[in-house]
């Protein structure tokens, strides 16, 4: 079998050219298009501050509704007031124009340097360009991928298949992100919910051919980015930007309906995400290695994600991480600093499967082979936290001095 | 006038001496000791994962009386369940023994690594030494001083005098604080309070001649904490040691009593824990500046301390800063993803004193101007967020390579 890839559900075409937006010779315009309107779902960032492109996407997906998305690298297109709106608008009308549909029918995205107008000169003949060369092979689909890179050392990619009756549905999904990423998504129309720590930009496109009636489809996306996208962190810096759609083409023929098929489908969709989103953290800016932070037996789920951001985000972890050193000190004072309800006597501690504390003492164990073990390019902590039932787990990774040269350096 | 120092305050000796915990051959084990019980408050960490110090120290100091402090460092005592707590009792009870006042009259104090057991033979015979050679020379400020350092480059110390009438009191303290730098310290009798973000090891004992009640002096320095040293963050780490303590003798002969008089002392009294909480910013892990951050115009107290906190803590706001990179996207986009009221439409952004974004939009500016002036050892950043009249400081440091090497290379 032929690997999958973001076009291989059926009903769509994509592409990626080089407009001279980003620094690196690599296609930064990117066009998805469905061959006729489909079901669309997305969730975007909770930042208060707003990109353009965000506050316009909201509106066109809506309806649940969309011909497809037009995109680019190089330039968030954030914090450019109404010029910024005008913009982003612009690239919708025109990639409506060349694939025939209606300018709300196309949701726009940006990714790259903040407080900058788009060079609309470039945005415009790239689209042009792309909407010339669409295509659904896998060379259209890395075109596409590229498309939305910044500090991503990698393409990030995951697809799945799933039997619908006697149909195979196809799914699949490409994004991006390295930096600022620390994503906190809810739907178009959700005006607040109440979200462990904070956020980052975060891009990604998901495809499949099943058919499914929007509402659903906007219902799996908002768990299953919960568990996924909303679950990875490298800087716990919220983007204006973060995105993620799903489209549904419907042209396997086959429809989710029953509850036993939305089950299926969500699972396959969640294996998806979360590939996406340990792809995420694999490639965070300097990252040497996967830290996983499992907790269990927390209080609720609130108090569960709110313990593994913290320990994810506490410098003083990752920097313990990246030398390999078995300093659960601080990972337990990390649970215990962030304002839920945490009792070191009842918690055991666990690092890459080697018990280093339980309830509330220190347990011996031999430093040098621990720090072995931690010398991997997966690490697990596991946290029991004893009082409760509810569970999570978050993706991040280790902080080293590559992560301080990329970021001192990346020059406005 | 001779140069102030902790031991300038009538009626403390104090002193510091080397037992063998540190591996640095620098005193740690510290005493320091009033003539006669005294005024007494305190305010301690509000990480769930408390010292052993800190739980027997907050008992001590309930009753707001005192006879002195006992303290170490190159070993936490913290996560060390309940041989940890008779530890720190076991030191209160022979520092108690030797200056004839009963146990629960002194407040223990340890900072260092977490997990490991206090080396009680040296702590014994260390305390056994100090009590036998407390002073109130400079030098036994500077070793009391020195007996409370861990991975600091710089002793921190600062006074004050103010006039009551006709007398001259005298206000003086010391700190530690280094990394873990971040805390949130409460009174012992608070349960909760609504703080906003997260916090870290710092260390903090002032003296001064005034006369003033427990309970008015357990308020001033409630109120000043969070005008200085829970307004410090290196890395948002709350340490589980957490604690500051005002010691007032009476000495001099002044009774703080009059409103006036309060507000005089107050001030005072800020001035001094502002200076010390300045120097630890200045002397965090890897920091090669102090960049402070100034909320003005903001919705209430709590949003402008947690758009501060929100800020300061990016690693991404931290390194820009450290690359002298007028990255300002990053600063606003950390003031909008951290939940409370913001609205970039009526935000003025400054750089060291140049605007680089007014009312949602991009202000022009000379990038490498503005990279020059942020080349300095104090840099500001100040966000006026408009729709309100709360303001306030928080002072920071910039993330460098050199915090990664200390934090992943400082094994247990």
């Amino acid at each position: 079998m032929a690997e999958l890839h973001l076009l291989s559900p059926k009903g769509f075409r994509a592409g990626g050219v080089y407009a001279g937006i980003k620094q690196k010779k690599t296609p930064d315009v990117g066009l998805l298009v469905a061959d006729a309107p489909v079901s669309a779902a997305g969730v975007f960032t909770t930042n208060k501050v707003v990109a353009a492109p965000v506050v316009v996407g909201r509106k066109h997906i809506a309806g649940g509704s969309l011909r497809g998305v037009v995109l680019n690298s190089g330039n968030a297109n954030a914090c450019t007031g109404k010029q910024g709106e005008k913009d982003a608008i612009a690239m919708c009308k025109l990639a409506a124009s060349l694939v025939g549909c209606d300018p709300t029918e196309m949701l726009p995205s940006s990714t790259g340097i903040i407080g900058h107008m788009l060079p609309m000169a470039n945005v415009n003949a790239g689209i042009k360009r792309v909407a010339g060369e669409l295509g659904d092979s896998q060379e259209h689909a890395l075109n596409f991928a590229t498309a939305i890179m910044t500090t991503d050392a990698r393409r990030k990619a995951a697809s799945a298949t799933v039997k619908i009756g006697r149909q195979t549905v196809t799914l699949a999904g490409v994004c991006k992100g390295a930096g600022m990423i620390g994503p906190r998504m809810v739907g178009p129309a959700v005006a607040s919910k109440r979200m462990a720590g904070m956020h980052a930009t975060m891009l990604a496109y998901l495809t499949t051919d099943a058919k499914i009636a929007p509402r659903v489809l906007q219902g799996m996306l908002g768990s299953v980015s919960d568990e996924s996208f909303n679950a990875v962190t490298v800087d716990d810096h919220t983007s204006t930007n973060d995105t993620a759609v799903l489209l549904a083409s419907g042209a396997s023929g086959a429809a989710i309906t029953s509850s036993a098929d939305r089950k299926k489908f969500t699972a396959a969709l969640r294996e998806v995400c979360q590939s996406l989103a340990y792809q995420i953290a694999a490639d965070g800016e300097g990252a040497t290695k996967v830290v996983i932070i499992r907790i269990s037996k927390a209080k609720d789920d609130f108090t569960a994600r709110t313990i593994a951001r913290a320990i994810a985000n506490s410098p003083l972890v990752k920097c313990a991480m990246h030398g390999n050193d078995p300093n659960w000190g601080r990972i337990v004072s990390a649970a215990g600093m962030c304002g839920v309800a945490f009792d070191p006597s009842r918690a055991t501690l666990k690092l890459q499967g080697t018990t280093v504390f339980r309830n509330g003492t220190p347990v011996s164990f031999d430093p040098e082979k621990v720090s072995k073990d931690l010398a991997a390019s997966e690490v697990t902590v596991d946290l029991t936290c004893g009082g409760g039932t509810a569970e999570t787990t978050l993706w991040t990774c280790d902080l080293s001095k590559e992560y301080v040269t990329i970021n001192a350096d990346y020059h406005t």
